[in-house]
């Protein structure tokens, strides 16, 4: 990827202008306020870090990847020299405790931080990430000791975090998860089982690694309903003495080797082995799935923000590109007459794939930014707002990882393809993209696990409910600007979707009630006609603070045109495809399964 | 990828019931006759070829790949002796001339071979491929000398082949091309330029290279109508003496580099530089372009087959994984109770995923085959069936190439996504897929490249008489089905869709009179719309020739309720894809070009 540029004027647009992010902020309960100025002084901050220390070893970090030998990992150049930069800036704790040593700033802020570094160096951006998971975790289920040797060890950033999750024989199916934990006499217990596919499970970047790993007690009830959670850190932590917490005896848990991958390849991806490792438990017995979904919240809104990266970064490139390569001349007439050609953004095939990249990836951005304003409400907004934060964030939550990760993908390949035959050359840095880009529909729940997540869990188990309190805001948004004639193209098209979609809903619903196979074949079609009807909704919204802009005389008029021109764009040859997707998601369940499973091949 | 194993009843199905080449090969004046027979035993070798020599070294030629040094190239480990192999068992000459050492079988045949080469190597089948593009040439364009010299060792294999068009500033702009050619006093030619993107340009296969290259005569007019073509050789060639051809003294060209790339790593893609090499004209003077064209369109050909070996390939190994993997209870009760879980075959999702690979890939195979047997009929059909082939291939090629490839991408990731995070970890293979077949999109024409081709050249150009032939055809096979009950499913949607197809084209003509840009803007939604036409034509034929099997009572009744099941879901779950691509190819070309150049980004 060519030089990345942090889109700090995009992120304005969308918190301040877009999302309000002055009352926001001012309303919130975070110990820390944050200001406008503070905002822009963070953000300004972690713009020249990603910049200027992550993408400069971005490739190197793809190249040379990271090294397993004897159980050590050694992460890329430079890898390891930045994260201690991250630490010394007190970035890991931007949204920890004060009284841990965070700064106690709200959750949004580090999420919009996130994408700056995940954009610039995504593989590197995988190990804060872990870290902010298992901080979570240990937050909202740690007893106080845990917090005082843990957390603040993680917030500090001198030590990492990981998720231990996975084994061979079960990704998705958690209940058949076999390792075993052991109690001791004194508290503790004995951890063993093999963990795989563990980012950050080992590296050189932070003197300790602290494991969250999910694991059965003996004599624990079968599947879920027997999971326990436990702290198991490489190294015991050694608390005896002045109450500093420092670093003792290795434990045993060894990384048994990593993964060789599509992409990611600066970031370690574990074979753990726990051989009778000393584990503690957190929070209570046999509730560590629900433990280990604290997490996988998280880290699903980080997924989430990951096909923004590939989004922005893939664009940034291409529009580049596109503006430098010249190659045939437009059919309207020479545009570059000095030149041999014209430059390939006057190609009307050309602008489609730009267009289609700039309305998707700051759509995507729009909605990520949205849901991280919603975890700040949820845990610290006013008690009227926080049940409905709630409530849109367990339904947007599953659209917003799904949705963003494989638009997100299909922006970084286009991106490739407006480079032609030099976008699948390795120097050029699109392809990385895409290879990098690529794990983010599989990890954190495939996109057929959150579709599922979404229509049967969230909207069907709720009887619809979560999906009526979306599409009242979205109605309410509509009959708001009805009469606004400017606003008709977008208000129109997005309370037609919105009605369409809940109308799918039921009909999904009854059939599911007959057949509950019916609800997993119209699944994905189901939560990507989600996405785009969310999309549509920021699209409309942010359509709407640009024509008030221009209205009111704004200095910035190319700025707010984009916008209601990009909106158009949106509306118009991206909004569609629910169009196909509606039809697919009703043609029902029985051309999936009518094929007996010794007729799929001859 | 799991063990490679070549789909040989699919392919009976696809030629022989589907496509009746009995009847049609018995009609070719094809210097041998390829009976049933025949047929049976070339392509069961052809098979064993492909799964035992060719799949097996597929994974080093992606780990291990290509390596320069001081301008040699070393294939990976097994790719010489595979094409040794090649060479002896006479697979280059399939359909060569048998004055030249061939075997004067029709092309159709060389290109079923080529499936199984290239689903289970498609770096080692770039070389062969490359060769086919040489042979097409200088059969066509080259004099009896030229022919004597280069055809009879490319034919035999001994010599492989390349086409040297792309310049580091130019693409598909070949009218930049800057590459020269002086004249000698003995007729032949200096050649000076730099040439990239050169796939098969060195390597340690065979004895000698033969590229041709596309170059600038001096004095030659600017643009496209300056250019001439040549043929240059790695050594030139030692005719002196006992009229034996042999390997004479180096030319002037070498491999300055080659490139590091995504995927395909086994195929060498190389810098070319050119320095007084020695070059000889193939054709007139100034009429290269047209001359490459005919290497250009064999290749597209053999690019659409690309999209069938990943679409293939990538359903082979997701489907033996879907039937392993044990996760989740399928929610309309057990499936397995003797194990953990069940088969995540049960699941509606992964279906969906199986089902749509499926049906992509059957119908590229019943689309691609149909276009080879047209390449016969152009040629060696009987007097009044070439002209209709010759002008559906001018319609049909670009959409092959096109869609199958975009396509066949879109299998190869479902295949990936079907085995979860597995699928991202390389040891499985079924990632190298991706990798390699992204090419196939941006080479030999990018998708938006084809697209302009169909809709301005083919469609448009032809004032809309090369699509009126193909839609007499389709609808001419729904007249025939129309009062067929059991077809009716089929029939009607099809026949819907060519309705539709055709007055979209309408509708895009009449406003690209006023606007040029206005073709360019609806033409990739325009080609993929054709594309899924095409497969639903193949589809309801398939259905067709099932349905009678069934009907007469065969006894492979299994195989033939399967076709009509997955051309049900093809037509249920994959064609309501127009629906959306007909309302964004409408949308027009506005809201692509409204935006100015400058606000792409602030």
């Amino acid at each position: 990827m060519p030089d990345y540029k942090a889109p700090l004027r995009e992120m304005r647009f969308v918190l301040s202008e877009l999302h309000d992010s002055e009352k926001h902020y001012a309303s919130l309960s975070s110990e820390e306020k944050l200001t406008p100025d503070l905002l822009d002084a963070i953000t300004s901050e972690a713009a020249k870090f990603a910049e200027n220390v992550l993408a400069p070893i971005n490739r190197d970090g793809d190249e040379i990847g990271c090294q397993w030998n004897d159980g050590e990992v050694t992460t890329p150049p430079g890898f390891k020299e930045a994260y201690q930069q991250f630490v010394e800036g007190g970035w890991m704790g931007l949204s920890g405790e004060t009284s841990r040593g965070g700064q106690g700033l709200p959750t949004s802020l580090a999420v919009v931080v996130s994408e700056f570094t995940g954009t610039a160096n995504w593989s590197w951006g995988m190990y804060p990430g872990l870290s902010m998971g298992a901080i979570r975790c240990i937050e909202s289920h740690g007893d106080e000791q845990q917090k005082d040797i843990y957390l603040n060890k993680l917030i500090e950033g001198t030590w990492t975090g990981t998720m231990c999750l996975t084994e061979p024989h079960c990704g998705t199916d958690l209940g058949l998860l076999r390792t075993k934990a052991e109690p001791n006499d004194d508290g503790s217990y004995n951890i063993t089982g093999t963990k795989i596919f563990i980012s950050a499970g080992e590296h050189d970047m932070a003197e300790n690694i602290i494991h969250m790993v999910i694991a059965r007690v003996s004599g624990a009830p079968e599947g879920t309903k027997g999971i326990s959670l436990f702290v198991v850190p490489k190294f015991l932590p050694d608390d005896s003495g002045d109450g500093v917490v420092g670093v003792g005896e290795r434990n045993f848990v060894s990384c048994g080797s990593i993964e060789h991958k599509m992409g990611i390849k600066g970031s370690s991806t574990c074979v753990m082995n726990f051989d009778n490792a000393r584990g503690f438990m957190v929070g209570e017995e046999n509730t560590g799935l629900g433990q280990m979904f604290t997490m996988m919240n998280a880290a699903r809104l980080g997924t989430a923000m990951q096909g923004l990266d590939m989004s922005e970064g893939s664009y940034q490139g291409a529009l580049s590109y596109a503006r430098e390569r010249l190659q045939m001349r437009s059919l309207t007439g020479t545009k570059n007459p000095d030149g041999p050609a014209d430059p390939i953004i006057v190609h009307p095939d050309v602008r489609r794939m730009l267009m289609t990249q700039k309305a998707l990836s700051e759509g995507q951005r729009a909605f990520i930014y949205w849901i991280a304003l919603l975890v700040d409400k949820a845990s610290q907004g006013v008690e009227e707002e926080r049940h409905h934060a709630d409530a849109l964030l367990a339904l947007l939550t599953p659209i917003a990882k799904a949705f963003c990760t494989e638009t997100g993908y299909e922006v970084a390949n286009i991106g490739m393809q407006v480079f032609g035959g030099h976008g699948y050359i390795r120097e050029h840095g699109m392809e990385q993209i895409v290879r990098d880009g690529r794990i983010s529909m599989l990890y954190e729940g495939t996109t057929g696990i959150q579709a599922l997540d979404l229509i049967g869990r969230k909207v069907l188990g709720s009887g619809g409910k979560l999906l009526k309190g979306f599409a009242k805001d979205v109605q309410h948004f509509c009959s708001e600007n009805h009469s606004d004639e400017a606003m008709k193209e977008f208000v129109k098209p997005l309370s037609m979707a919105m009605k369409d979609w809940g109308e799918l809903t039921m009909d999904i619903g009854m059939k599911a009630m007959e057949n509950p196979d019916e609800a997993g074949a119209a699944s994905v079609d189901y939560l990507m006609i989600g996405g785009y009807v969310v999309l549509a909704y920021m699209w409309a919204q942010m359509a709407k603070v640009a024509q008030d802009q221009l209205a009111a005389g704004s200095g910035e008029e190319a700025f707010y045109t984009a916008k209601v021109k990009t909106a158009r764009f949106y509306f118009q040859k991206i909004m569609p495809r629910t169009l196909s997707l509606q039809a697919t998601a009703r043609a029902g369940a029985e051309s999936l399964m009518a094929l007996d499973e010794d007729s799929f091949s001859f």
